[in-house]
């Protein structure tokens, strides 16, 4: 299945000069979605993951089927301010702008193995802000999966020697 | 299955004397996170829905997971600016301020039977504000799905004669 025939450019956005990658042809292909939700749950099911974490709000919409697919405990990390119970918080800079995400503080227990969702790695900010957060409350990163990889970016150097799954990649 | 056990009260959130309702327990229980997506399925399977549609973001994780299980086109309707493409906006007022929700104006088709999921009925503003963003694309309104209903705020009596199906209920 060619996934980016159901990825859209969309030139300037959210910034002049951003060429944005949409995903919602993708969303509304049920067999292209369905797709995308097995290779992450083929790549993942005979490793040690132990909690699925969603990153706010694209990666919500691939975390949550893959967590019960693979029957895993979900867990949302979200924007400053949106989770209501205590939470650890961690700054970190956008491809465009600044932002700080939040996990709540009983998300995930000392010594959990969590796998990352997000739909696109770009300069790699927030992943790598999520992965903090995991081992600030005690966990270990046990992978990062992301259904778009922007290569040029190189949000991979920002994520050391964790395993990363990305299906499709541009330059 | 309680769910109740598994939905936990954070008093004065986001705002002092509001009683928010965190589904974050219930996400972290497999079990319970796929006997809600199976009542959803349940109540959908057999009647007439074209396209599922998520509200962000709590309703994405819910979204997302029933579209995959009917086999079913999944739009997100999102904050405004947040979706690339052309859009359709709806504001409206909220239990605690007010927003504008957006969906691109190819979501839907015209004559589209569309399902619209969310977490909370609270209100009712942003599924009232959902519902006319189906309408103003040209699609119809099959019916609203939500894990939490708070029966005193009445949010029902904003959605008219649609099919709703609320699994929990609070005063």
């Amino acid at each position: 299945m060619n996934l980016k025939d159901l990825i859209r450019d969309v030139p300037d956005f959210p910034e002049p000069g951003i060429l944005f990658k949409d995903i919602t042809p993708l969303l509304k292909a049920p067999a292209a979605f369905r797709y995308v939700i097995d290779r992450f749950a083929d790549h993942y099911r005979n490793r040690p993951v132990d909690v699925i974490l969603g990153i706010e709000a694209r990666g919500f919409l691939f975390a949550a089927p893959l967590a019960l697919q693979l029957g895993k405990p979900l867990v949302p990390v979200r924007k400053k301010g949106k989770l209501p119970f205590t939470t650890h918080s961690v700054e970190y800079a956008l491809e465009y702008g600044e932002a700080a995400v939040e996990v709540h503080t009983d998300a995930v227990a000392p010594g959990e193995r969590v796998l990352l969702v997000d739909d696109v790695l770009a300069t790699g900010g927030t992943l790598a802000a999520g992965a903090q957060l995991i081992e600030a409350v005690g966990g270990q990163v046990a992978g990062l999966a992301v259904l778009i990889e922007l290569v040029d970016l190189h949000g991979r150097d920002l994520l050391g020697s964790h395993d990363l799954l990305s299906l499709v990649q541009y330059p």
